[in-house]
Parts: C-alpha cells; sequence; structure tokens
C-alpha cells in the first residue's frame, strides 16, 4: 500500500516485430533459435514427434518374393497352352508347391496360381501322389510380391521433419528400425506468482484469485509439443521469485514466470530478469497483453554467479488471462516450433464482413476475438468482449482479427482478415443468434451441441436483434419487446423494424420479470413505485432491450420521470450482469427476469409477464440448418429443462405465433 | 501344406453400407452405439479429453469488484469538477486509497485512477498524511473489473460434447471447478497373429515379415483418444488365438485381430469370432481391404461358457498393411468417435483432376491413394501404387479418391473429389516432380523439408515427364534422354514433345550408368555385347525410360536383336527395382546407374556417363515456388552430399544448359 515502493520505471512498449527481432537475435546468440538436441526413442514412442534424421530404408520390403494369395507356385511358362478344352496338370511338390500369402516364392517359380482357380487330383489313395489341374494359363509374376515391391533398400522413407503419423511409424519399421532419432521434447517451467493467487479447487475470498493461467500455459504447451512443469504459486516476494526462477533455468529450456510483469508496486519479474541476466523487452505494443517481459538468464544467482553452460530464455507473461493465453500463442509457440523443427502452420483464414465499428489505439498491434458465422452466403464477424481478463472471449472466439497498430478502428460493414479457431467446415452449421439474451439460449446451444450442431448467440438486446437481422447478420433473433399502443409483443416492431424481410415468429418461452432484490429486501421495495425514493439504487439494462422498453413503458403509466431514478444511466447488458450488481451491493434492485435472482440466490418479486419469441426469417426457418433447433423446441427432454427453470413457461413452446410476408 | 486344411468357406463380399449397418445395428442392441461411461478427472489431464457434462459457472469471475490498474479508488463524484488549472485533492485513507491491480475495490469507492495519472502530496514529514491531486475528471467504474465482467455464476462456460482446448479449461477452472466428467478412453486391444510375423528390430530372414500393423493400429487409436494396447504376436494356430482374444474381451471395449481374416488354410480368426460369439460380416467388397471381418464377442471360451456382463465388439483386420490402415480408418474411428461423442470432423475436400486412367474392380468401392499439388491454377492427382501391401503409398499420399462400387474406372482428365490427409496450404508449396526418377531427387525432397518447402516425385521416365510438362501437369520433369542422331541429351527431345512451352534446362548431376551384376558377376558379364548369350536373363526398364532409350540406341549400334534377350520383356520402373530384381537372382544383369547397384552391394560395371537435367517450365523457373530448389543447387552441403554417392558428378549443377523459347 505504501507510495514508496512506487517504481519510477514505466514500460516502454515496443512494437510487436521489434519485440520478436530482439528476442530472435539473443537466442540467435546462444544457438538457441533452432532445434534443440535430438534423441534416439523406440518407433512405439514415435507417434507425433517429428523425425530428427532422414530415415533412408535399410532393407526391401517385402525383402524376398513373396505370394500375394494362397495358392500353388508354378512356372508360368508351364501353364502357356492351360484351357478348358486342354487343362493342364501340374505334379505337386515337382511342378507346383502349395504357399500361402506372405510365403517366399521357390526358387523355380515365377507365378502363384489362387487356390480358387485351381482343382487338386490325387492319383491314389495309396501313395497320395498329388497334382494340380488348370484350365487357363498365367502370366510370370502374376499374384507375386516382388522384392522391394514397397520400398527397396536405400530409399527415403520420410525426410528429416516430419511430423510422425502412424502409417509413417509403420513405413520406418518395414524398412528395418525400431528406433528413430527425433528432435528432444522442450522442457517449459511454468511459474505462477501473486500473493492474492490461489490453488483450483480451494475456496476463494475477496481479493483472492483462482490462479489458472499455468493450466492454460501448459496445455498450450503441450499441445505444441513441448513438456510443461508447472510450479507453485509464489507470494509476490522478490527474492523468492529470483530463487524459483534461477532454479528452473538449471533444468528447463524455457521459463515462464507468470504475472509481475508489469511495472506496479508487487511487479519483480523486471527485476528478476535483470538480476539473472538479460531483460531485452519490457512492455510490447499489442492488446491485449502489453505488458509481456522477454530475456535471457544467464547465471542462476545474483551477482557475480557462475555463468549457465547456455542462457535459457524467459518469458514474463501477464497475469490477464486473454494477455496470458495470446502471450502463448505469440512467442511461445513459434519457440516451441523452432526447436521441435515443426513446419508453421499457417490457420486458416477467411475474409468475413465485421458487423459493429471497432475502435483501437492507435499505437497498438490489436488482436480482436470475433464469433464467425455464416449468414446466406456472407460470412460474418462480430466483436467479443475486449477486456483482457474475459476468458470466455477466447472460448467463444471463432477466430482474431489483427488491427495493425496506427490505425484507429475499423469501421462496420468493412471486410477483416479473421485467422480462424475453429474449422470452416464448424463455422459453417452454426447458427447465429443475435438479440435478448436468455438462459434458454445456453440450453439450446448444449442441447444442440450434442446433436452435432452449433448455436453461437451475442447479446444486442431485441431491438439490436431486430436491426441485426434487417442487416442480414443474423440467422434468428430473440425478442421480447412490449408494444405500449397495443400491449402486444414483437409483432408491432417487426412490422416497424423488419419491412422487406418475410419472417415466422416462434415461441419460445414465457417468462416472469420483476425486481430483483437483496436476500430478505433489506430496503422493503415493494414494487416499481419504489424507484423514485432517492436513497435507493437502481440497476437498468442497455438502451434497446425488451427490458429496458418494459421499464420505460411502466414508469410513464405510472408518473415517474426516469431521470429522477438514481442508476438508471447504469446499464448491463443482460439479466445476470444486472442479477450480479445486485448481489455485489452496487445496486439495491433492477428489473430483470425470475431465474437471474434465482441463480445468484437474490430475492425476486415478480411483476409482469412477456413473451420471448425467436424471430426466423423465412429463408432460415426452412433451412436445413435451423432444423436442429426447431426440433428441439418439441423435444420433452429440453422443455423439462426449461419449465424446470424458476419463472419459466413453455406452454407455447415451438408455437408459431405469426408469419409475417 | 496341406490342402486338406483348404477351407470350403470362401469369402461373402458384403457391400460397405450393409457391413457398417449390420455392426452399428449389433452395437445398437448392445447400448454400444453411444458414449461409454463418463469419468471425473482433475482439469490438469483434460486437455484434448470430451465433455460429458456441460460446466454451468459455480463461481462469478471475478467473484468482486477488483481494481484493473495500480492506483488509488475512489469516489468518481468527488473528480467531477478536477481540471489542470482547479485540481482535487484528495486524503489518502479517507477520500482515496491505494489498490493493486485484482485487490477488491473499498465498499466505497467506485473508480480507481492510474497511479500515473495522479501525483502524491505529503503534508509534513511528521505526520505522514497523503493525499493526492487529480487534474482530471473520472467518470464512475473506469478501471474497475465489474463482479461478472468475465462469467456470471449459473452462466454456460462449456457445452457438453466439446473437446476441451487449453483456453477452455482455464474458463472452467475460473468457473470454481478443479475437476470435469469426461467420457471414459475406450481400450483397445490388439493382436497381430501369424506364424511368420518378427517383431520390430529383430532380424528377419526369407518368409518371415516384421510385425508393423499393430504400431501403426496403435498409434491410429492413440491419435483417435483411446487407449491401444498392443499384445505379443501370436503363431497361426486356433487355440491361441481363441485363448487371447477371449482374455483381451474381458478388460477392453474393442478387440482388433490383425490377419488370419481372409479364408485361407492359416486364417483363423472367423470361426474365433464364431465360437466366441457372432460373425457379422466376412469379406467386404471395398479394396485395398476386403477380408474384414466384423463380429461381437459374447462369451470368454468355446462352448457353453458363461457370458460377458456385455458383447464386445471385435474386428478382423486384414494382413496387407494398406488394408489394415484403411480398415482402422473406416471401421475403428468412427466407433471411437461415436464411444467419445466426438464431433465427426469431415477431412477437407478439394476437386482435382486425375491424370492417369484408373481401371477398377467394378463390384468393389475403392480407395484410391493419390498425389495431390497445384499446378498453376489446376489441382491434380496422380495416382499412387494400388497395391495393398505397399504402406509407402499411404506415407506419400495426399489424399484418398473413392470409386464408388458399380464404377469400371476413371478417365484421365476427369475431375474427382479428394479428401485430402495433408492441409491444402502444404500441397499448394508441394512442388511436383514427374518424369525420371534419380536418387537426388530424394535428396532434394529431404533438403527441401528442411527448408519448409516441399517436392513431391512421381516415377513415368524421362519421356513421360515430358508429356506431363506439355499437359501442365507438373512443375518440372527429370530427364536424361540421349538423342541417338546427335549424341546431343534432352535438347532435342524437348523441341519435339515440348513445341509450345517455354523452358529452362537447368543441369542437376552427370551419372555413370552401366550394368548392375550379381557380386563378384559369376556369369562374367563384361560388356552389352553378353546380352545375347542365351542363358543370361536380362531386368529392362519401362518404354519411354532414358535408360531404355540409351540401351536400344547401344543395341542398335551393336546389331542386337533386342527380342533375342531373354528377359526384354520384364520391366521394371526404377533403377533400385533393376538392381533389386539382380539382387534377388531373379536377373543376371540389367542397365542402371552405379547408385543403385552400390546401394544393394551389387557388382557395376560403368559404360556410359550421361547428364540429367531439369525440365522446368519458364513460368515455373521463375516462381516463388521453385526458388528454395534451385537455390538448394548452389548450396555446398546439398552437392557434398550428391558427390559422395558413387557415380556421380556435381560439375555442372545448378547450371542453365539451355533456354528455349
Amino acid at each position: 500500500m505504501a507510495d514508496n515502493r512506487h517504481r519510477s520505471v514505466f514500460l516502454q512498449d515496443v512494437p510487436l516485430q521489434e519485440a520478436r527481432s530482439r528476442f530472435e537475435r539473443a537466442l540467435q546468440n546462444a544457438n538457441l533459435w533452432e532445434p534443440l538436441e535430438s534423441e534416439s526413442i523406440p518407433l512405439e514412442q514415435a507417434l507425433g514427434r517429428v523425425s530428427a534424421e532422414p530415415a533412408w530404408a535399410k532393407i526391401s520390403s517385402p525383402h524376398y518374393h513373396a505370394a500375394a494369395m494362397d495358392g500353388y507356385a508354378l512356372r508360368a511358362a508351364e501353364t502357356e497352352d492351360a484351357s478348358d478344352r486342354n487343362p493342364v496338370t501340374l505334379l505337386v511338390d515337382q511342378q507346383s508347391q502349395y504357399v500361402d500369402t506372405g510365403d517366399p516364392l521357390p526358387d523355380w517359380a515365377d507365378a502363384v496360381v489362387p487356390i480358387e482357380d485351381i482343382e487338386v487330383l490325387y492319383e491314389t489313395q495309396m501313395t497320395q501322389e498329388k497334382s494340380i489341374r488348370l484350365m487357363a494359363p498365367t502370366s510370370p509374376w502374376s499374384n507375386v510380391r516382388l522384392l522391394g515391391e514397397d520400398m527397396v533398400a536405400t530409399e527415403l522413407i520420410i525426410p528429416s521433419g516430419q511430423k510422425l503419423r502412424p502409417v509413417d511409424l509403420g513405413a520406418i519399421a518395414a524398412g528395418g528400425f525400431d528406433r528413430l532419432q527425433v528432435w528432444r521434447k522442450p522442457r517449459v517451467a511454468i511459474i505462477p506468482t501473486g500473493t492474492e493467487l490461489r490453488a483450483m479447487g480451494q475456496p476463494v475470498k475477496s481479493g483472492e484469485i483462482i490462479e489458472f493461467n499455468s493450466l492454460v500455459l501448459a496445455s498450450q504447451v503441450e499441445n505444441w509439443g513441448g513438456i510443461p512443469d508447472r510450479l507453485p504459486i509464489i507470494p509476490d516476494e522478490l527474492e523468492k521469485i529470483l530463487d524459483v526462477t534461477a532454479n528452473a533455468s538449471i533444468d528447463h529450456d524455457l521459463v515462464l514466470i507468470i504475472a509481475g510483469s508489469s511495472a506496479g508496486t508487487e511487479d519483480f519479474t523486471a527485476d528478476v530478469v535483470e538480476s539473472l541476466g538479460t531483460l531485452l523487452v519490457h512492455g510490447i505494443a499489442v492488446r491485449p497483453g502489453h505488458p509481456v517481459i522477454l530475456g535471457m538468464i544467464e547465471k542462476t544467482s545474483k551477482g557475480g554467479a557462475p555463468r549457465l553452460e547456455k542462457p535459457i530464455p524467459v518469458i514474463g507473461v501477464p497475469g490477464y488471462p486473454v494477455s496470458a493465453a495470446l502471450t502463448g500463442e505469440i512467442f511461445v509457440r513459434p519457440l516451441l516450433r523452432r526447436w521441435l523443427s515443426e513446419q508453421d502452420i499457417q490457420p486458416e483464414l477467411i475474409t468475413a464482413e465485421l458487423v459493429r465499428k471497432v475502435h483501437s489505439r492507435a499505437g497498438d498491434l490489436e488482436y480482436l476475438r470475433v464469433t464467425v458465422g455464416k449468414v446466406g452466403e456472407r460470412w460474418i464477424a462480430s466483436p467479443l468482449s475486449r477486456g483482457a481478463g474475459v476468458i470466455t472471449s477466447l472460448v467463444r472466439a471463432d477466430g482474431i482479427v489483427e488491427i495493425p497498430a496506427g490505425i484507429q478502428g475499423i469501421p462496420s460493414g468493412e471486410n477483416v482478415a479473421v485467422r480462424l479457431y475453429r474449422s470452416r467446415q464448424e463455422l459453417e452449421r452454426t447458427i447465429l443468434a443475435l438479440g435478448s439474451h436468455d438462459l434458454t439460449l445456453d440450453l439450446l446451444a448444449q442441447f444442440l451441441s450434442m446433436r452435432g450442431s452449433r448455436l453461437s448467440s451475442g447479446n444486442l438486446g431485441s431491438l439490436g436483434g431486430l436491426i441485426a437481422l434487417q442487416r442480414g447478420e443474423a440467422h434468428l433473433a430473440g425478442s421480447h419487446l412490449l408494444d405500449p399502443e397495443t400491449g402486444e409483443f414483437n409483432l408491432p416492431y417487426i412490422e416497424r423494424y423488419l419491412p422487406s424481410i418475410p419472417v415466422v415468429v416462434v415461441s419460445l418461452v414465457g417468462r416472469e420479470q420483476g425486481l430483483v432484490l437483496a436476500p430478505n429486501n433489506p430496503k422493503s421495495i415493494t414494487g416499481l413505485e419504489d424507484l423514485a425514493r432517492t436513497e435507493l439504487a437502481y440497476v437498468n439494462r442497455q438502451r434497446g432491450a425488451g427490458t429496458r422498453i418494459l421499464l420505460d413503458y411502466q414508469l410513464d403509466q405510472l408518473g415517474i420521470d426516469p431521470l429522477s431514478i438514481h442508476g438508471y444511466q447504469h446499464e448491463e447488458y443482460t439479466h445476470l450482469a444486472v442479477a450480479a450488481a445486485v448481489a455485489s451491493g452496487r445496486a439495491d434492485c433492477g428489473l430483470a427476469i425470475h431465474a437471474a435472482a434465482a441463480a445468484l440466490n437474490l430475492d425476486f418479486l415478480p411483476l409482469f409477464q412477456e413473451r420471448y419469441d425467436l424471430i426466423i426469417p423465412k429463408e432460415y426457418h426452412e433451412s436445413a440448418k435451423l432444423r436442429p433447433l426447431l426440433q428441439l423446441l418439441g423435444d420433452t427432454e429440453f422443455q423439462e429443462t426449461v419449465a424446470s427453470l424458476p419463472g419459466y413457461s413453455i406452454d407455447r413452446m415451438g408455437e408459431i405465433v405469426a408469419v409475417m410476408d
């Protein structure tokens, strides 16, 4: 807490390219910008490893002429005249010999006739002398696998630098190997730092955080072919971090120190790197993720300690989870690829239309997470939360758009290149829902995933969803818009906002709207009338949300001036976020659905019933893509699951409320 | 050897669809056509596993309002009037409080101002009373991570059926989990059978075969998420195979019996399956791979043994390696996907032009292996060896073309759908070389692979290569065609066969051609004149091969009638295959290059020097794709490696012999 610990050092963000080249140069100087050593391993363990030597066949395969069928080996020339009318008879063991598939061809034979094309004759029961009869000639080398048919000794089976697949291993074994030189897996130490961190599975109090960055980084390292080593959490103490880092550099190829990479009072990573070696970069102009540290560890303790045999690269990884995961992708992955001599596989790129404008900090390269879907013939990219702490944005991301440094932002409607996280195939079958958020959409997503389909939903509020449909940016919109004049839901709004698009309106659920209250209602709130009480703090929904329209309508009926309500300006984007605001004490009440209050164990004062519909353009209502979703609305298990949520009614689920041409 | 062991049972090949549906029906009846049980595992072990339950957040993240920056927490309202001219001063610990990133926001505060935007003032050194000064207002909730910013308790983090990625694990941990239910990995027993089999790494005699099918199948199972269990090799003895199979079915989910699935004297798999349960299918109309067995094991020994708790599926896998690997893909993979509830990811399909006609057995579905490359704007597919024993054809295959049953073949030039084994990206940077085969091409492939490029070479002989260039089917052709009239190499042929395509002729190597002989030359061959000796067996190259043209020219000079040469009709497609024919005793001599004789420790009688050139259409000679290859021709390490091969000269390597417009 004491300000005398404040650093005078502030981050000097350098451009990503500059950071990369400083790091690469230092690695090159240490002969570390190349594959690590190779090691010989048994083929049984070589799946997915990268060959460090070419495999040239040591033996031919087959290494002898082999029968390719069960049958009789013989000399083709002796069958030349055989026909139905003039069968040829050959003595067994003199002129012919039985062979199983894979048996070596006798030296004197040059063909095999399959057993089913042969008649076996016995001269007498006594002598057991035997012969075979053929009705057709055979050609030389028929039904014979010639020596070297598959490979001839000295032929190249696989080059070095090949990631070994099952058939590669088979072919290498066929060439006479049982071991192979592959590049050694890099060992990566992962050190989470932070006094506030708690290991997964432990209860957390306010101010404590579950440590999962090391799990994400370890899983990335494993995916990329390294051996991760997650070390225990270290509190923010310079000496401890220094000791653990120094020790880790003795038996690892790369050290990742998580958090403490910024310039705050408890950020020691830069000091640690400077004490043990060279600090190359402190701060990179990328968002999210800028307080990245790059350096080389050269000795195992401060001061005049002996130098390491070779320097060990160290990366200070920012503590925000999105920054941490992206730092892995930007710096750890290329290094591991280089060390494993793996081909750099560029992810698939597609061009998509960005549907909301994005402002960006001009000096920084930004990695913008987006969802991607195909609506009609257009690929659509919608920006996700840009917070560095929102790891769910990476879970939900279908791809990344890079906004180069020097650009202030991207206008809506612009085409952007998206680096895909999911296959184009998966995205092609994804249903895009924009509009009002409802828990039922999460359930739909869950049930659809078990049926090989996929629902990606974005929350823009009910009106936002209708506008998105009008712009052709979604396959359907969830909406619960009350028309103050008619008391009808959705239909009047569709007439106004979707004049040119024929739609089918399908009822999803009926919902109870009401006030979410702190447990036991400490402020004794009894209805919307209480919102005028000046000591109360309200939490609102954003403009365009059905719940906001409902509130404004009701306030108007009650003659309450919205601007007189304390907290009317505080907008949240989901029911759950409203409930969360009440749970945290930031607000005393907010209008939301019953289920949101129940989710956070809050009190609920029911006020209204509303209809939540799916608005589906006719074109998509009839498409194969939406069929699994529409079928689910009639599925008993799905209906029962929804009905078990508090405040939900499924009476009209799946009913076509209107068809509007 | 005794024919009384011949079976009366012949295979009844059924169509693939029929086989699949019999198998699926039997699995359904046993409740095995669905995911196996789930198991709870720690998140640390869950990478790549498939979730068997949705993860709904147990806690919110963050679970309190947290400072998003190092700085001072304060009430935004108190900063409202701050400006350069009118700074606002707030007392520390009363009106403001220092917070590190991640610290909880004090109850009374609603914003954080970053440390760099604040001036710290000390009233006196004695009291240490402190205040902060601000020059600008701040808005409520700025630099605060609100409770639930990432996720609110009860929100869906990931659905069930999701293959878990690093960020998924992080998000699940953030939601309060340290374990998750995932689908159990299937245990697969793999039983290699065959008296002739030897384990990898053991020496093999004639008639003995290295057992590697179990390695390929085990690696496939591992790749597809199962736990493979490779059992020791069992000889072809009914009782032993029966015992091992019965035991394996007790503690595995699937049993694979390799080989013995045909109808020969030593094929016991069908008997074993019938004795222990139900034989569903014996023989499927697919090529390669038809003697596949599908069945269910229902008890642990013959006769009236007690039934297993649930039947265990068993697959009799053909012994030919290509058939074995394809059987894995066709039957094992879909079963494992089903058991693991994994989405069926269709491999990428492209449309390519088939450059050689293919005849197919009309009754069978054929899996045709092809190489794929992009020449100009056209995707080109060339068929590889179709032998069921040629595993290198799967190693080299870039994709598979399915030729449906009922079709007699596909004409050259037809567009076909290719299921890709490599990424389109990798194939786009692949250099296609067709024409004469040379060991240097293998070395080029090896060196290019280390430079991130790829060479795929197909052997059509020198003339075949020129014709392929004329048709636009390759980026370059290797050629060593002697013109009998001028004594010049290649150029006259290019004028004749490539009249309309401007090419650059680049010398690759000089080579020694001569007769490959058995060690110590037992037949005392001293020159081509000896080929007229009737007791000698010659092995020839195919028509269009440069070596064949060389031979025919020299025979003409010597006045030897080719048809008088015993073995003139025996054509092989590579130098190494010619050497292999001599090594096996099938031929006494053949014309080939020195290196081929050396590779198999054979004698060599040098006769001619020839020039082996790369013929490269100008368009590709100047392309980025070929640059790494052309650069290699000047690379010292590459040159030294080639020069160390017997009979090779690199004097003119890389020299442009001619530019022909």
